[in-house]
Order: C-alpha cells, then sequence, then structure tokens
C-alpha cells in the first residue's frame, strides 16, 4: 500500500488530540469514525483519557500496541510536530492534520517543519488546516463534518474548509451521493495532483469535483489534470476567477489565485469542465455519477412545453451545441401516436395535451432510436399530466424495454410539490433530474462538452508523439 | 374602470365552457374561483346544465341578468366569436379566451375576427391559448393552474402556457408570492405594454417578471417598459436569445425571436433586468418583492467561510460591482468582538470560528452602521453554529433593534438539512435567503444594477427633454 493509498484504504486510525466532550473537534472525529461504521481498528489518542466513546484511548502514537496506518491530528498548531516525529517513528504512512495556525496566519515556518519531518519519515501529510477525509466505500469518516454521508461514485475535493463542510451537508439533502470528501487546506504536502492521480485508478469514483482556489504548481496540476480527464470527468469551480475574486483568495487561504484569464483557457486545454456556480458544479457531478458516457449520436429533447424546449435549445447552443433533425424513423414512429399540432423538429414539442403514457411513450421511443445519442425529456407540470406517475412509469419502461440506461438521460421537472417529489424518485433511481429546464440543459452540455474535449485532448497527445518519434 | 382594470378588478365573472366534470378545464376555472376565494359574483355558463359546482348555470352571457365584467371564454376556438359577439352586446368588459386553435396552428383569421368583434363592443381580450389570470389581491384565480397561489408582490407574466403554469406550481413550493400571474398567450390584444401599464400603477405589485418569446411592437413594449422601470423593477427572461433558441420560438408560438444581439442592449437602456435563467429571474424576484430598494452607500459581505465570500466577490465583479473597504468605523466596532486571525476587508470574514451569536451580532452591527447600504451575509453549517439559532436571532434582533429592515440584506445558508430550513425561515419572514452563495451574490448584484439602471435611463429622459425643449 503507498502512502495516498493509505489515506482512502487505512487499516487502522489513531487521533491525537480525541477527546471525552462532545462538541470538540477530537470528539466528532472519534464520533463519526465509530458512527458512520468504519470497520478498522479506531485508537483514540488523550494522554488523560481511559477510553473514548468505548474505545481505549492510548497516550501517545507510539504507545498503540498494533500497526497505526493513518493519524488524525486535532491538537494545537504549535504541539503537531513532536505529534508526527512520534507518529513517523511508529511507521504511520499519512497525517491528516485537522488543526489550524499554520501558513493561513503567518507561520509558514511551522507548516515546512511538519513536513519536513514526515518527509524523514517517509510519511504523507493531509493539510493542516482542514475538517478531514471520508470515503465512503471502506465507511471511513473521518471528519467533523455531518455524519451520515451519502455513498455514491463522486469525489469532492475542496480547498475551503467551511464551504467544504457546509455543501458536505448540501450532498446529503440533495442526495448526491460521494465516493470520496477530501478538505485540501493548505496543501503543505498532498495536493490536488496526488489526488487526481490516486482517484482516476479509484473504481468507486466516476467523476470528480474540485473548489479551487489556486495552485502551487500550475504545470504538476495541469498534467495530472489531463492524465485525469483522459478517463474520467472532472469538474472545477474556479474560486477567484475575477479580480476582486483573487483579492478574496489571497486574504483568505493566502493562495495565489493566480493569472485570471489564462484559467479558463488551460482548463479547457486539460479537459476539465469549468462550472460557473457551486450549484452547477454538483449538477452536473450528478448526471456524470449516474450515467454511462456519451457516445455519439443526435441529441433530441422531448418536451411538453414549448416555452422549456426554448430555453433549453438556447443554453445548449451558448455551449455549442447544436441540434439536428430528429432522425426520419423517430418522427415516423411518433407521428401517430402525437397531437396534430405536436412539432417534429428538434426539440420535439408533444404539447401540453399530452397524457402521461404519451409523454413516457415519446421519450422511450426517442431513447430506443439507434440514431440518437443522448435524450433530454423537459416536463411541466400540466393539469392534464401527474409528475409522479410519468416518474414511475419511465422508471419502470426503462428497467422493462431497455434492460437499464444504455446511453445517457437528462430530466427537468418543472411544478409544484409532485414535481419536486418526482425529481427526487427520479435521481434516486440514477436518473439525473432537476426542477429547472436551464439546468438539465446546462448538464446535457457538460456531458457532451466532457466527450468533446477529451477526444480533442487524445488528439493532442498523440500529435505531441507523433512530434517527438519523428 | 377602464377595461384593463376589469382584467384586475372584475366585480363578477361568468366561465363560459363551464363543465360539471372535474378534470376539464372549464370545471377547474370555476372551481379555482371558488375555491381560492373570489368575493365577486361568477356565473357558470353552459346551456345543458342547470347548476355547477352550486352555482345557478346560465345558457348564455347574455341571459345572466346582472352586469358582467368579465368573461373566461373556454369553448372550442371554431364558437368563440360568436361568445365573443354575445358578451361583447350584454357589455362585457374584458374576455380571456382560454382557447387554443388560432394562430398557434394557423389560424390567423379567426384569431383576428375575434379581435375585430371584441374592438366593435370595446372588449379587450386577453389570450388566446392562455392558462388564464390571477390576481391575489382579490383572490381571483381564473386559471386551471394550481389553486393555492401565495399573495405577495411579484406580478408574473407568461408567453408560455405549460411553462408558465408550471411556474405557478414552483411559486408555491418555493414560497415566492405573487400579486398577479398572467397568461399572454398569442397577445391577440392585450400585450405585455397593456400589462406593464396597469401594473405600474398597482399598489400591490412591487416587481414585475416576463417570460418573453418575442414582442409583435418593439417600440411600444420598450417604451412601457422604460416607464415601468423608473418606477419598479422588470425581471425579463428572454427565451430564443441564440439563433438556435430563435428557431425554436418560431416553432412554438410564431413569434418572431427577433434579433438575437439587439435585445440585451434595448433591454439595458430601457432599464430592464435580463435573467439569464428561470431560477436566477424568481431569485430576483424574490429579492425586490421583500425588500426596501438599495440608495447608495456601501455594500459589505459578511462571512463565516472564505470560500464563499469569494464566490460572492466573484459574481459581483462579474456584474461590475465592486467592493469597497468597510467603514473605520464599522471596522473599530468588529475588531473586538472577532477571533484574532478574523479579515475585516470586505468580505469581512469572521471565520467558522464564530459562534451563533457572533455572526449574528456581526450582521446586526454592519446592518446598523451609517455608511453601509447593502448587506450581503453569507453563512456555511459549522459544527460550532446552528443555522436555525441564527435564522431566529437574526429575525428577532432586525425586528427589536432596527425596527425591520431599513437597507436590503440578502441571506446565503449553505449546508445541510437545518440550513434548508432556516433557509425557509428566513424567506417566510421577508429575508430573501438562498441555499448558494452565487444565487444570493446575483441578488445582491441585480438590487444595486437596479438603481444604478434606473438612474441611467433618468437622465438619458432628462436629457432628452432637454434636447426638446432647446
Amino acid at each position: 500500500m503507498d502512502n495516498i493509498e493509505a489515506l482512502f484504504k487505512p487499516e487502522s486510525i489513531a487521533i491525537v488530540g480525541a477527546s471525552r466532550t462532545p462538541g470538540k473537534i477530537g470528539h466528532e472525529i472519534v464520533r463519526n469514525l465509530v458512527e458512520y461504521g468504519y470497520r478498522g481498528k479506531i485508537y483514540p489518542v488523550n494522554p488523560y483519557a481511559n477510553e473514548i466513546l468505548g474505545l481505549k484511548a492510548y497516550p501517545s502514537v507510539s504507545s498503540i500496541p498494533g500497526k497505526v496506518d493513518m493519524v488524525v491530528v486535532v491538537v494545537p498548531a504549535d504541539k503537531v510536530p513532536s505529534v508526527i516525529e512520534d507518529a513517523g517513528r511508529k511507521g504511520v504512512k499519512v497525517a491528516v492534520v485537522i488543526s489550524s495556525g499554520f501558513k493561513e496566519v503567518g507561520r509558514e515556518d511551522l507548516e515546512e517543519e511538519v513536513v519536513r519531518i514526515a518527509r524523514k519519515h517517509g510519511m504523507r501529510v493531509l493539510g493542516p488546516n482542514i475538517f478531514g477525509i471520508l470515503y465512503t466505500p471502506l465507511r471511513i469518516n473521518a471528519t467533523f463534518g455531518p455524519t451520515h454521508a451519502i455513498p455514491g461514485s463522486v469525489g469532492f475535493i475542496t480547498q475551503s474548509g467551511a464551504l467544504g463542510i457546509a455543501l458536505m451537508g448540501m450532498t446529503i439533502v440533495e442526495k448526491i451521493g460521494v465516493s470520496a470528501i477530501v478538505s485540501i487546506g493548505n496543501k503543505a504536502d498532498i495536493d490536488d495532483a496526488d489526488l487526481l492521480n490516486y482517484l482516476r485508478e479509484d473504481a468507486n469514483t466516476k467523476v470528480v469535483l474540485i473548489y479551487l482556489e489556486g495552485v502551487m504548481d500550475g504545470r504538476r496540476f495541469m498534467e495530472a489534470a489531463q492524465n485525469f480527464t483522459l478517463r474520467k470527468p472532472l469538474i472545477v469551480i474556479k474560486a477567484g476567477k475575477t479580480q476582486a475574486g483573487a483579492k478574496a483568495v489571497a486574504s483568505h487561504t493566502g493562495s495565489l489565485a493566480g493569472n485570471v484569464a489564462i484559467y479558463s483557457t488551460l482548463f479547457k486545454e486539460t479537459g476539465i469542465l469549468e462550472a460557473s456556480t457551486v450549484e452547477e458544479a454538483f449538477d452536473w457531478a450528478r448526471a456524470f455519477s449516474y450515467l454511462p458516457s456519451y457516445k455519439g449520436g443526435k441529441l433530441i429533447i422531448v418536451t411538453n412545453g414549448g416555452g422549456a424546449g426554448v430555453l433549453a435549445t438556447d443554453v445548449l447552443a451558448e455551449n455549442n451545441i447544436n441540434l439536428e433533425e430528429p432522425p426520419q424513423s423517430l418522427r415516423d414512429k411518433l407521428r401517430p401516436k402525437l397531437p396534430g399540432f405536436a412539432s417534429l423538429k428538434n426539440p420535439i414539442d408533444v404539447t401540453g395535451m399530452i397524457s402521461n403514457e404519451g409523454y413516457v411513450d415519446a421519450v422511450i421511443e426517442t431513447l430506443k432510436n439507434e440514431s440518437v445519442g443522448a435524450v433530454l425529456a423537459l416536463y411541466c407540470e400540466t393539469a392534464v399530466t401527474d409528475p409522479e406517475v410519468i416518474a414511475k412509469e419511465l422508471i419502470e419502461r426503462i428497467e422493462s424495454e431497455l434492460g437499464g440506461l444504455q446511453k445517457p438521460l437528462i430530466v427537468a421537472l418543472i411544478g409544484g410539490q409532485k414535481s419536486y417529489n418526482a425529481v427526487a424518485t427520479l435521481n434516486a433511481k440514477g436518473i439525473p433530474t432537476y426542477p429547472m429546464p436551464e439546468r438539465a440543459a446546462s448538464a446535457t452540455a457538460a456531458l457532451i462538452t466532457y466527450s468533446k474535449l477529451r477526444e480533442s485532448v487524445k488528439l493532442r497527445i498523440d500529435e505531441l508523439r507523433g512530434i517527438t518519434n519523428a
């Protein structure tokens, strides 16, 4: 096991600074580890306690009888170096340094000392100034955030602590399943590139989302990102995109937000999808985590509301995705089933007069057509339909007639309480669904854009190889 | 009472095509009128019924004994002209023509006939091809949409039927209070300009939001819009912004979406706020409907999460709103109350270590400062705070110490279920609150942008007057 792997798959974890007092960080991390169901060994370290949450406590890492893969450190900053020294001697592979009071308050010296000691022992360091790490496949919740994260395949890396922990809570309410949440903080040692290299190979992670303020080594980041995007989509929220934002970053983490204009270009070149908001980033992540990848073929919009179709068309066009006419075979199939004034262009407008069954039928027929590569289904709650029935029938027919989704289907259900319920139902069944047409269209655009970016990254790499070989 | 006023304040309404069958449009409209609590006279018109929902039915409009201000027409398209003729003779002021089957399916002739007959009698026509009209101050729900719209001060005009009715449901779930919802459809007679001219003077409406695909008479629209924005904010979702979107508009309502590039410029010149999505438009409308207007002074961000502050700063900068340093008097007041490493730049970062009380205190002190014109409060749910407590204390202290909001306060609460609950609590008390930092920042930008646009529209009008007078 290499040391980064120990961050995700430790067989034993010691918490240095573990506390008996509920509400204290050193207590909450032990509690989260226990309650979320980690099966490895948990060693609370506290010289003044015999037992914490029913677990035997030890006075130091070196006094623990068994092997320790990971230490989580929550002692005050000036005590961290000696803990790292003790853990290093014990042969610990990775230290998760929760404690703050380092570079972010001008103590670069202390931070460098921690890294120097760790390196001496061949140990890696996550943090400092973080809320911890979560890895759902092994039920590891070594954070002081919410306990019951929802397992899934989104990996989330966050440079911001308070925002990251808040968004961890948001994923639970929005039922966005995660594989890992990593608070990366000051990045004294382990950085985004390390994590991307690991998560690229992690079978439990389908897509990674990074909240990024800045990187130290741009070349290293871009290289890791490029290797990553050849395999899996990478979504980045770049904070500090404007000059004013970059100034705010400097007074927040002390990172250089970097040249404002250059990021977007570099992102595109390495295949990174840049989201303009947190909401958009998680909307995209949801779609990537649920769906098979887009492999070409026509994108068809099916809608029962012309207006929703127009709004989606605008979003797609703004992302340079043009809608082609539906295949004739599909038009022939749908024409007899639809009202006379339905439009069989793209968007296919089945009209507000359509029934539940008629709407579901149109979506299923479109999914079945061989020339169709992806479907964006928009639905407006009308008096003659019931979104909960539509969700149920859609799920059943996708299962029984298609054996599950073989190509991307993205849904928007716009309406009242029943529509909101149906959005949750579809999401729970792995069909990415949103309450607004533009959000569904934006997720659709991200899927298609990723497949385009990936191709162009591949081409460029092949070209570079050609030049090198010539 | 002029005829447009009769659309919002009819003393009696006849529904032609009223039905006894639940689920039918002609039934649902009568039911909505009754159940939402309209106090005027309701006359179902149906030659084959004696009574509908306990109301006496009449065979025709002309056979109704009393005066009729408004008729709602739900008979098939080819029967509409004779109904209009009958209503016109009766002295009806306005006809709300729900029926479809006119211009949108190539029957311009039938639509022109309807308008011609109405004009002969001095009657105005809303529609055809609409879902009706709602005006909450008089409890008029003459739509076949959801029954229990939430009273408030947002006026919503929609050119799209299915999308509009779906969004009517959305406003109920999202607790966005509306004064009026008007489905405007084919705009055969009454258009956006007529409605803007009326709602400008309507004391129950603070802000208007239009879903717009296209206008027939651009000059007329812009003139009405400019007069409107001098008094109240006007938010427009322009569908068909791209060439592909404009093509989709043509096959939807048959409207010309118009020159794609020219709209945004004209919008700015007339003081219109163009929202990029439906979600953004309603986010803005919520803020305008709750808050006093922005009257200048510094905009200060208060945050307990640096990352949220950076994201908000970016959004503001993208909208050309720059953050100035907080006034020295505010820094002096806050410094002793905050952790040593808190940042007193703008954003003011009170840090993730702040308590409930400390956070609320910082927001209240900032609101109290005389040089401050608006506050954007960002909060990330941390282990040491409780968003529900923060919401409650914020509400109490705004009431007790400030006598309510005297300047705009916009809030974002980011986190898990408690944060979502607190978002709803604050919104219910008239403090516009969002679950994402960028959404709150965008609403803040809209408030400030409106005040700027309004000033520049005023200036331009004064200049034009100067030229005319010279």
